[in-house]
């Protein structure tokens, strides 16, 4: 009977090791895809927000997300005609983007900045520089910077920031407790 | 011996209450950010489905969603000058929402509702009527609500509804089983 | 004593039967909503990604989003007025999508087509091909397809592909690891 025992406690020991191997991380997922100055927004919101409350936030910039990464100060060499004019079409930096709805020629987002401002609700800008210091890792999308044609040397100085795949990405979110894509 | 596995079973006993504790709950997490009635339809079908199925919904209005959930017969006073203009853009209620595509000036949005009563699905009011009677929880996010300048006396009447910050939301999303953004 | 680990035992093995039982899969759920060229690109790209990670991958076509597994060269008889109109609003096939952004009367969707083939990415052609290859299974929403008026007849051929409703598409995401709204 005590070999059972043993047996059984066996087993459950390898049972709960599976377990805990595949117990998803106090992590959140983002993959930051739109660009829209709300959405973008959104996003940062909670990737702060989570790591006010200790949460890991792994943030995957994608598509038309990685434009507002783009440093409206530095510039890249080499580019062909397409990329040159692709990147000119999409926002430099977090200050172009605009609403994804009520965009009105600019006067809603101008209008909704204004809000912001009287509201203390911070800029993009600043969640940005406080998603950095919370610790916040950016990682970009080499196929969508690839496709975009943007490089490195033009993206933005910050502190956790990496240039992956999409495995990684799945990786990341195959790990974390929330998932979202914004 | 004996106290070797002792020893062994406290420990697993330990390992299995952390596993339970970090177990999320029968719960979905829908965070209703656009507004667009066709989405909104979307997160509202999906919503009431897992109420029939017995699983917690937890629905987090932010954003351009929060517009839907004014009551169109009911106003507050004490506006300042952009948030009256902010409101006066934005839909009062579900009735004056729009498609997120295919809108074509109101005619595309009139298809789909004479479509969805020909095919008996559903309208939004009766989706949050429904929604209201089976129990799922709406939870409306402060910040947003400061800065469109909506007030707590004109949202609508709904059994089951409290007005919560972003923790709060990270909270819920974290013990759901399932997170959706929409 | 021995008695009271036999029944400690008995009672950790329930714990974690019913842990293993709640367990996600190694699973990623996907709702393709949009029908936007640009977010079925990215659905895809990720669903791909994640088969080629030995994911299970389920995918749930609803709204706008179960117009492009309509078969170009396939049509379907009996249609009424409404249904025949709407049908014809919405792209038919793959080739169809247009941008959520850009598209600038076509020309941002062709110059986006032209960066991706010079970049040598899959097309969404190539894609969904591959998405059927490597065993990624398509759930389309039957509401969606009755409210759209689409047809059994009109859709692809694809090696496995399922019309179910909202409660299936939520046991899917409920089992799965990772839930994505695109």
């Amino acid at each position: 009977m005590a070999n059972d025992i043993e047996k059984q406690v066996a087993d459950l020991e390898e049972k709960v090791k599976q377990l805990q191997n595949r117990q998803a991380k106090d992590q959140i997922s983002i993959s930051a895809y739109s660009g829209d100055l709300d959405k973008m927004l959104a996003a940062l919101i909670i990737a702060t927000g989570a790591r006010a409350m200790d949460t890991e936030v792994k943030m995957f910039f994608t598509f038309w997300a990685t434009a507002m990464l783009r440093d409206k100060n530095k510039s890249a060499k080499g580019k062909d005609f397409m990329s040159k004019m692709f990147g000119f079409m999409l926002p430099k930096g977090t200050s172009q983007l605009k609403l994804s709805k009520l965009n009105m020629y600019g006067m809603g987002t101008a209008m909704l900045k204004g809000l912001m401002k009287k509201k203390r609700v911070s800029s993009l800008e600043e969640l940005l520089a406080t998603a950095g210091e919370l610790g916040v890792e950016i990682n970009v999308c080499e196929m969508s910077m690839d496709l975009m044609g943007f490089k490195r040397e033009e993206m933005i100085d910050y502190p956790n920031l990496h240039y992956v795949g999409v495995g990684s990405y799945l990786s990341d979110a195959d790990e974390s407790r929330i998932q979202l894509f914004i």
